[in-house]
């Protein structure tokens, strides 16, 4: 989506809306911090996010890399930096097909700043001198593929202050084709409302969006004011002075300033602030706090979807998925990311027959075998198994190698029964419970437009011994409510349902609409599934070193272990599923795990465990 | 579905079925009856039906005119039958092709009997002797596009008593491609037993269907019986002959004479029985009742859908339909039968955006002016038409102009509320009560497969004088839950749906399936209906004389009022749809239509109504 048409939005409706900016961060670790605080802050509610341009070889790679991760997985609408420094042709024209393979729609062009090494900016041979040159290469190249933002000065520029000169600049720029205004930061209101009159005054109609930077420390403050040349009114320093020894005093002034600032702003006509999050959550947040902007507990973000929707290329419309990779959202994404369309409305017609590889980078278990030892111990019996799954579910750990995250609220009203069919060493790795028509606004399982009503029917998949699994047969093939699919590792599918279409396990009505049936059961993506869950097992075996009591362990229950999934599609009635298994208990719960000690050679598996790089 | 399927899949769920043969009748007011009829028999649930060729020019039209009527319009899968007799290549290609477009998948190939005028059966130049050249012309023409059944004669032909001979004759039809065969009529259930094990014994596998002729009077029976030479046993005649007189006798004592028989055939491991109608109802009604096989009112024939599915050529997949054409299914399947595609799942994929005209033959009003009159009366003031849906809704009269059938049983729950609002002059034309999830075999709301939930959203379609009108948009127009289009003959479409989608007012949940979503609300299928609505009533009006109180009366209406449909989105909630009316009571409701005595002369009307010729 476009900003102008979020800007456009939020004109219309007179809701104002917010983005945030985040840069490429030095480490390996910084990133994967960055990531989990990106996903977290996706919960404010931020319309779009912009990634600053990382000038230089490997920190451009990494720009481009956060925008497919903001846009295709955690479904962030995504603002490219792009700049001329140090920039020919051929790597602006690559960052940009990256940006539109990534489904990014939003480019902020730059001119940049000059490399550290050199006192004045000059254009690199083939490459651009100026921010115009790239808005109209951009252009000519892309149509009206790409929004495409410019910088504004409201108090000058580092290198230049000359306001009419900037101003000159600016209209250029609009005048080979920006479409919207992001401003330096700033904290002088009343210079910024003048300096939009003068941009209007030149002719300059497109949108103007302010770059506020919260305050998070006094020396991060000063030092950033300082770099910026940007002038600090009085009273800002008046307030901020007599506490600049207590950071906590600091955030909470600066944050009453920044939000007063921000009213003004919006009291100008102005509908939507771009915070400089620096990488960080808490002064930024602090400031939506504090402007009662913050997404409540009683009051949820609204998702369109019960999942998180990705705005890669051509999965804008995507709107139905198998329920397996619920946990693994991620996984789906990369797993589908060839697929030519997305299925809209239904399943069945547009999917692809194909799943990508499990040998893609970051489909595997991530982590290092020690820090996943760390995490999840090293089971000597199935009974240790099922108790780190009940701890999973205690919420005492917050992943399993088949959920990259914490259980959900929506788990709470089933947790009992699961904790109990776990601790008998029934294995639950995905469930949902059976919801008969609850609000769409309803705080834990609503989700889509209001005045709807959304169901589900209650799923359940597991893991399952083989011996367990000869007694669950019978009783679930001819259950008039229940469909079910099993599968081992090697072995073929099983199942009572005959029908080859899909199962829709949650749907929702709302007004005006068809059905929206976004999450379904069906059997060759079970397949592909299955795949990946038993991968996901021998990655976590084979965490553990050969010939230890855990590997054997957890390489046998891959082996032998049927993985199974059951619908209950009676959704009125929530208990059935788990009546399924009154009364079963694994075999040897607590036999220890047996380690021959004259064993053949090591089987190769194929694929070996990939240890996290990020 | 080819017949073998059909007969597999009683073979597999050990459910005997059994099918209807209807010749093509002598009159154009036989052909309506008759179709009357056989929509009625649908309702007693034959698995298929067969036409048979009736030779020679016009009736052979009809033959093909029938298999488009049950298969396009009855939802009937039907089997049309076709003999060498007075039959060229062309002819036999050109009914096969027609076969072919009505969706009919299969083909009874016989010789059939000498014309009248010959005494000897001959070919006619470049046609065909037998039946086994039609059995194989079909099959290399159509590959296997059709199944082809042809005669077995457990008592010989009536030109022919050579059983070894005919069986010769039998194997050389299954060698050319026959796949099932279908017996002459007899009563003598052990030659059919007898029959069926030599049939067996010549290495013929194909399944054997028995032809049944119920006994509908003394005389027919007798003259049937002798016509086709087949032989009665002792025990028919010792229990016909006392009663021969006596016409409802003989049906009593023929229907357990039949429905023995029937059973007998069963025991012996048939499992479907194919009866001759003689185009009536009565006698083979009474000994599927006899053989408890008649669905009854506490056990209604299942409906996969809501409305009657179109077995026409590409419509088999059909499963979602805009509302409006509730009372009009036939006059849908017209206008739609030039699609390339139907919708499948959603409605908005794969329909085509062209209606059919309204001037094809059947979409007007039927009837002749003389008969509507009769029908409908003379109204001279709204009050009377008002009357008149009063009438329809109190179930003492059968149809309006836009209502070809009875209401159904469907509008119970809404019949007090219904008359309500047309005894104030809010003329309801379609309508359907909110269903909040009940069951899928509930004998009123259900439909498709058993232990499903089926939902339905309110819904109200009305004709509306333009002052009510303006009283009633500002109810509706901001009203969070109704949704609402309004058009008047000439005008353009006014509504508070802003996206363009359609809204699912019908829709169904299965085990084991998406979500069915059969019946829609949108806009592009309004219009369209919209013209239709209107020319109905236009066809009405000139059902009456110029200047008559009635044509002005009606005239005016279709002018100025105006079409309105509204959904109560909020199916939890069945009353709120007619609150919306409370207290509102057309002007004028009494008032006499005014005849101008001087006016200017009568407006031509496009497409002049046409009177029926069926």
């Amino acid at each position: 989506m476009h900003i102008n048409e979020m800007l456009a939005d939020a004109e219309r409706t007179g809701q104002p809306s917010f983005s945030f900016e985040y840069f490429p961060p030095k480490t390996a670790q910084g990133v994967q911090n960055l990531y989990d605080r990106m996903e977290r802050m996706y919960d404010f509610g931020p319309k779009f996010i912009d990634i600053t341009w990382g000038a230089g070889g490997r920190i451009a790679e990494l720009t481009c890399e956060m925008v497919v991760q903001a846009q295709t997985y955690f479904g962030l609408e995504t603002c490219m930096h792009l700049t001329c420094t140090d920039m020919g042709e051929d790597k602006v024209n690559d960052a940009l097909q990256k940006a539109y393979k990534a489904g990014c729609t939003n480019i902020l062009a730059l001119r940049g700043d000059p490399p550290r090494e050199k006192e004045k900016w000059v254009a690199t041979d083939g490459g651009f001198q100026y921010a115009r040159d790239l808005v109209q290469h951009i252009r000519k190249k892309y149509g009206n593929h790409f929004d495409i933002g410019v910088a504004g000065y409201p108090e000058g520029c580092d290198d230049n202050k000359d306001e009419e000169q900037l101003l000159d600049h600016l209209k250029e720029k609009v005048d080979m084709g920006a479409t919207f205004i992001v401003t330096q930061m700033f904290y002088d209101v009343e210079n910024f409302v003048r300096w939009v009159r003068k941009v209007r005054e030149r002719g300059i109609t497109i949108p103007i969006v302010p770059g506020i930077m919260p305050i998070a420390t006094y020396a991060s403050f000063m030092r950033r004011a300082h770099h910026m040349k940007c002038n600090i009114p009085e009273y800002f320093m008046a307030a901020l002075e007599p506490v600049k020894n207590d950071d906590a005093a600091v955030r909470e002034v600066g944050k009453a300033l920044v939000a007063d600032m921000c009213r003004k702003i919006l009291a100008a006509g102005i509908v939507h602030l771009h915070f400089y999050t620096m990488n960080l959550a808490q002064a930024t947040r602090m400031v939506l706090e504090e402007l009662d902007w913050m997404p409540t507990t009683t009051r949820p973000r609204k998702h369109t979807l019960p999942w998180k929707q990705s705005l890669g290329l051509r999965r804008r419309e995507e709107d139905v998925r198998p329920i397996f990779w619920r946990n693994r959202g991620k996984s789906y994404v990369m797993r589908t990311q060839e697929w030519d369309e997305f299925p809209n409305g239904r399943w069945g017609d547009s999917r692809s027959p194909a799943f990508g590889e499990l040998d893609a980078y970051g489909i595997g278990l991530t982590g290092t075998n020690e820090s996943n030892r760390k995490k999840w111990g090293e089971p000597k019996s199935i009974k240790d198994v099922a108790h780190l799954f009940v701890r999973y579910l205690e919420q005492e750990i917050d992943s399993l190698p088949w959920s990259e995250s914490p259980i959900t609220s929506e788990a709470a009203s089933i947790k009992q029964d699961l904790i109990d069919l776990n601790r008998r060493g029934l294995l639950t790795i995905n469930s949902q419970p059976a919801v008969n028509g609850v609000k769409s606004t309803h705080p834990v399982h609503g989700w889509g437009p209001p005045n709807g009503y959304v169901y589900q029917k209650s799923y359940l998949e597991l893991l399952v011994s083989p011996e367990l699994f000869e007694k669950i047969l019978p009783r679930i093939q001819n259950h008039p409510d229940l469909s079910y699919y099993a599968v081992t590792k090697s072995g073929s599918l099983i199942s009572n349902v005959s029908n080859e279409g899909p199962n829709a396990v949650t749907w929702g009505v709302f007004p005006g609409k068809e059905i929206v049936q976004p999450t379904i059961v069906e059997s060759i993506s079970f397949l592909a599934w299955k795949d990946e869950a038993f991968r996901l097992g021998l990655d976590w075996a084979h965490c553990h070193d050969a010939n230890t009591p855990s590997r054997v362990l957890i390489d046998k229950m891959m082996s032998d272990w049927y993985l199974i999934n059951i619908v209950n599609n009676n959704f009125h009635e929530p208990r059935t599923i788990f009546q399924l298994f009154n009364g079963l208990v694994v075999e040897g719960l607590d036999d220890p795990a047996v380690v021959e000690s004259a064993t053949a050679p090591e089987p190769q598996i194929n694929g070996v465990h990939k240890e996290t790089t990020a």
